[in-house]
């Protein structure tokens, strides 16, 4: 299982929850962007999802349209559709994202794509006047990716000289989980990302809704 | 109770759920701007949440920072913070968006606002290259209002001639509230809203989210 339906025209695609960040990136068409920069993380697309996404500078949880989860105790749940217009009312999608575990693992995930004519993954020095749509630490070393138009680039502080080839591999940094942590190897605007790191625990609203999916009643 | 804080340097504002929307709009200082169009709906600002927002051609529940509400039965619920930058995790404000008062009723809503130097509103004649901010049909005539740089207005297909005053007062359309339905005075990209007309029936899993918030348990 990977991509599993690809609409250039409607923006999305669908893929399984273990899909790696990079199969996505090699199945899309030139010109079209998933809402993640081009790393290779733990867990895959459902992994990203349920840690709330990696480096955005923006509301991440709005560009997940629809998924399919499957709660601790094995209840299948579906929330969301496939376009950004159906994005309304009665919002399963969003606990979701971001959830840690806690409601159940991804099985499959509806992502919204964006059409940019240029694209650039650097070390990033030097901020401009656009914010780029990723920035993130490694060990220590800033990133940047950005995509939108040419112009844009040089406007996010896109510098030719410090570029960079994707798709990055965290991947061996994680051998026990990435978890959210005061430090780690890996840092965005949230958190650090540790080795092993616990998801942070939640609230009693959170919990209760979290039993109430996997568990009571039909 | 009306606008209860406002933070110009982190740019939200915290209202009652009571507080009209106009309200807000002349809270405000010049230059910075809430999620929604200079317009009256019933409910105000906790009316315009708890039905997913007006007009929007973005993802309004992004601009909802944080919010407590009521259930049904009396029971507080807070979620969410003050600043973009806390958005993340174990996220209950979203699915209280577009809830239409399944979850309860807002008491207390924190709103993101967003800097801009120029704002209109106006007959929408002509689509241009930006997508306004908001657009919506009153009565079969098209209105569009966006905020940002000046030169982003033209770009919007902002046309002086057709420039209006706001805020336009629909609460008198809805005597009996405002909900989605087929057809209706008002039009969005989401639905046209009816008087009277009731929300939408939740699904399952919604419910059994609404009644594990409301009653079960700590």
């Amino acid at each position: 299982m990977s991509v599993l339906e690809l609409s250039p025209a409607d923006q999305y695609v669908v893929v399984s929850g273990d899909t790696p960040l990079a199969e996505v990136y090699a199945a899309l068409p030139e010109g079209l962007y998933p809402p993640f920069p081009p790393v290779e993380l733990p867990g895959g697309v459902g992994g990203l999802v349920e840690r709330g996404g990696f480096g955005q500078t923006y509301f991440f949880p709005a560009d997940v349209l629809g998924l399919t989860f499957e709660t601790p105790s094995g209840r299948r749940i579906s929330a969301g559709g496939r376009v950004v217009k159906n994005v309304q009312g009665y919002d399963l999608v969003r606990p979701f994202v971001g959830s840690f575990g806690w409601l159940g693992r991804a099985l499959e995930v509806v992502l919204r794509l964006r059409p940019a004519r240029a694209a650039a993954l650097w070390r990033y020095r030097r901020a401009g006047e656009v914010r780029p749509r990723f920035v993130w630490e490694a060990e220590g070393e800033r990133l940047a990716f950005h995509y939108g138009h040419p112009r844009e680039l040089a406007r996010a502080g896109f510098d030719e000289a410090l570029a960079l080839e994707g798709p990055l591999d965290y991947r061996p940094w994680f051998p026990h989980g990435m978890g959210p942590a005061e430090e780690g190897p890996l840092r965005d605007d949230r958190w650090a990302w540790a080795d092993g790191a616990p998801p942070p625990e939640p609230d009693a609203v959170f919990a209760r809704i979290a039993r109430a999916l996997d568990g009571g009643g039909a």
